[in-house]
């Protein structure tokens, strides 16, 4: 039984992870904190959890280090990097779910527009994407939980990439994403009547999540990728939806990209690979922590659809999956 | 041609007028205004209009009193009682859309939390509602456009309440209304992510435009009227449906009750009863300036349902059908 | 350990049922049953329990009794009452979701319009709400599993009429349901661009769950209950926001009446009384089996809203909360 | 005042013809059909057009053609043809919705499964893209309305190809849609809990609308063109967005591309170019008949977003549109 806190525990992610942890049977939670007018019992704050959660949500607190064995930051970008370094210094376990360990400093300050703040941590930062990096994550101290659109960018290129059978040069992602996406913040272009009823394309090739795409694509291909990435802002609450387009280097049937996916991802208990004539739908992934893939092979193109829920595998269900990995849990445990 | 302007041009029922008048024939367009960081052509404020309206929104001032015949105030409230008097004092037309000159100065201080600032006006301010209301319209100088949840409570309820036909202390309004009826701005609990898949009544019974439904009712009644009125928040962008339950006091059958409305509502435009066993629903009066109402008798209980598009018949439609009858414009002009 | 079949596997409410059974401690799924083209595991034919459910769905057939000891019947009116009698007979628990076990043959025929064809059973049927009937429900063989707007409303009134608080002739039920609880059925009224974006009232006191809530108010109240009662279909997936009016007999203010429903559901796990000044919203309910109950007292008017995620509480959460009764095991597993 | 007919009058696009056409000064509607179980008013049927049309509703009969001088046919692919040629030999103007006349024999047979059974009314059949077939149009006896997608992709491409400035055979649309665009029809993939909080993609590059796209590309290019094309069903009810990717051949900025689209387009009144830096959204061309047209340069690769309301610019708009060029009415008469 370890001691868990989350600092932005009333986040669409900090909810989604307090969710998902009252199920855990290796976990206690004891600290909780957010930006608040008055200190309260979480379920208060959220009464979605009164009567199974009443755990005191505080304001930020330096104290709070002390009473816990790992803390998930639910935190926006450039404010977890203020906060991780207290609980590194203390020995415990920081999964940080913003950006801010996701990144070179160099790349990060030309992304998120100010220099890092703890580059004495950020070396040490291990890339929680388990699909790919299950032996660091295993003994990992500060883990950056990936973004929502690279989670299920990635999880699509990577088994192509990783084989060498589409042009590097020639990626696009077309991902679509609901709308808590984008974070619990009253923000006029967030508010329901610009969102419902409408449809639309943003910062194309210019989020920051380009960045930490390449980044992961390079290494897994061993040399550079500069991705086209378009993200929308799709009227639902939850769910990834990205269409990827790739070039194929050598012919490829789509029976024999499936083969290839499925290989890729066996024994990972979190990749579904849809079977020939089946495709992903967000409907199918909403709630829990799947990634489903869905593969067309058409002349030269191939076309993968690859679907998450953005809440769960595509950040609170992920950050828990790392966590398991990194306390040694069963790695599905409160997952499934 | 008379020249027209609106204030608070940017909001939804500000946009909504604009959306009707660029088809009235005997309207020009010539001031707009908005809390806006640059002045720019409304079209770039809000692209729908590119291609059709290209007026430079400015920000507020005191010339554009000057350029106008009439104004449409899209304010919020509190504010339209700080800008009408200039445009009055000019001998211009002014409709108000906030709930500024709906009410008396102590009823108003004490649902709205503040002292009338205009009560030299406050007198001489004509409740819009043409269905009751059409004579005083023609020669209103300054004309209180009703509120959305009171124009779907009262043209349901005056009928009954004129042919003295229920107990004028048993009116129940339990109201539901898209999310445009909350206007456009950035709070935290209209984000989408807080509407959509959710619902919720609020304010029981201690909404603002209580006061307002007594006031008119109680005008019709001749006596005072104090109603039960429960808003909540729908998960759609427009429209407002009000079931009402009265309490008859003597017997009356569906089609006897739906007679009586069809006789009271007779030559009015913009109000349409249904016929027995034909019920409204919101997506037929969306888009439209009509108030659709369907009947049902019940044992002692007659069940009315009053269906309006709340940014038409609730706001900027009946703004501009007050408009056309105080410059003796057909009624209907720009609205069907 | 028990095994447990599914009839009417594919439905919205045989989904949810899978979705929680999979998660519960005590319990095999062995058989599922729906109408299909072609028996295949559940997993192909609803594709988001791949991975986590791969019972084969058959067709409808007698032998799946044989490998039961409790079935879900998942199915529609009028269709339940062909299927339980094989099952009662040989011996295994049943519990029915449709209304067919709900009402006397009398009334029944009357809302259903066709004589009940198994009498013979009926009798023994406990209707499953366990907040009033939790002793019957323990010994029970055929459970008759409330309906969704039955069980936001008797939960919303049953305390004021154990307490003869109020007048038993005038309450007002106005329910408001996302769009699940009209089931997965092809129907032109139910297809996306007609509820998107509209609302509506339907069967205007007419509805078949009417004389279901009349018969148990008219249980709990010791005399006949005949309320008023208007269905909303709102444009959202899951929940029912019942807002309840009813008549005061004696002076009560809100606190009182929060103190009074705060006794009577004492030690019920799912019934959670709001505090003064909270009221409960959908989406605090969703994806739980709680009823979320606020109050208002208001003059002589007392206004309840009861809140429920239709699908758990409102039909599947109920289900198997049921089936935990009945078996003995733990009220809330799987549940929470 | 020609007289007008619609085929199919109570379809989505059926709908949408008559909510332009009431506004329309030279139309008169007398004739109005659909597959209906009682001829009475299209107001019975449709209330939103309570007191604005009552035209009567038939069942599909020959005699309409005696009564129009030019007929919309609002129905389903494969069931226009057969209607059509009564039209057109009584020398009536027809507008086609459906893709019946779209393709040459051949391609219609393989995409559409059957024979085409108008052959001899094919060949003269023009293509009502007024953008860029206007004087084609203004002659045509036979007008073939095109489908929604090809609309906004063939609007999104036109100008690149004819320029010659990217690679004809990378062109990649990945399109997203609005619910109104699969037609108002019984399927349970359609129903609101299917779609509602839902995202995926359908008939990956095997729509049935590529081959449409690709036979007018082709035209334009002046070789064969066969793009990739992914359509997507989104939980909104109007509104097509597509996001088209393309490969420069020669070196052009954003800046640029702009200006070839703003010439291409000049004098188009339903085509607005977004200036450097502005991206359409849905919500600026619902209810409108524009494309709203956005483009951003990005190395090697030109993304342009092109986005139409598809009840609109992609079927009844577009479809006056044409009739207006036919009848040599104002091109944006009842369209602006």
């Amino acid at each position: 039984m370890i001691k868990v806190g989350v600092v932005g525990a009333t986040g669409y992610a900090g909810e989604e992870i307090l969710k998902i942890l009252i199920n855990h049977k290796a976990v206690k939670i004891t600290e909780l904190s957010a930006i608040i007018d008055k200190e309260e019992p979480i379920s208060s704050l959220l009464p979605v959890f009164k009567g199974s959660l009443d755990v005191i949500c505080r304001k930020p607190n330096a104290e709070m280090v002390k009473n816990v064995d790992l803390v998930f930051l639910g935190l926006p970008h450039k404010v977890s990097m203020d906060v991780a370094p207290a609980f590194l210094k203390a020995g415990k376990l920081v999964v940080d779910l913003s950006a801010d360990y996701r990144l070179d400093p160099a790349t990060y300050e030309k992304w998120y527009g100010i220099a890092h703040k703890d580059t004495a941590n950020l070396p040490q930062a291990i890339y929680g994407l388990p699909e790919l990096y299950y032996d660091q994550i295993k003994t990992a101290k500060l883990l950056a939980n990936p973004g929502c659109y690279p989670t299920s960018v990635i999880l699509g290129v990577a088994p192509m990439l990783s084989a060498k059978a589409v042009d590097p040069a020639g990626i696009i992602a077309d991902s679509k994403s609901g709308a808590t996406g984008a974070g619990k913040k009253a923000d006029i272009g967030l508010i329901f009547c610009e969102v419902n009823e409408n449809l639309k394309a943003y910062k194309v090739n210019e989020h920051q999540h380009k960045p930490e795409i390449n980044r992961i694509l390079s290494r897994v291909a061993g040399k550079d990728i500069d991705i086209v990435f378009t993200p929308h802002l799709v009227p639902m609450n939850r769910g990834i939806l990205s269409t990827i387009y790739m070039k194929l280097t050598k012919p490829l049937d789509t029976k024999a990209a499936i083969e290839l996916y499925k290989k890729f991802y066996d024994g990972k208990p979190f990749v579904r690979v849809a079977d020939e004539g089946k495709l992903p739908q967000v409907r199918d992934v909403v709630g829990t922590n799947y990634c489903d893939i869905g593969i067309k092979a058409t002349g030269s193109t191939l076309i993968v659809i690859s679907c998450i829920d953005n809440l769960k595998k595509g950040a609170a269900g992920q950050a828990v999956q790392n966590m398991n990995i990194m306390c040694g849990f069963e790695e599905t445990e409160a997952l499934s």
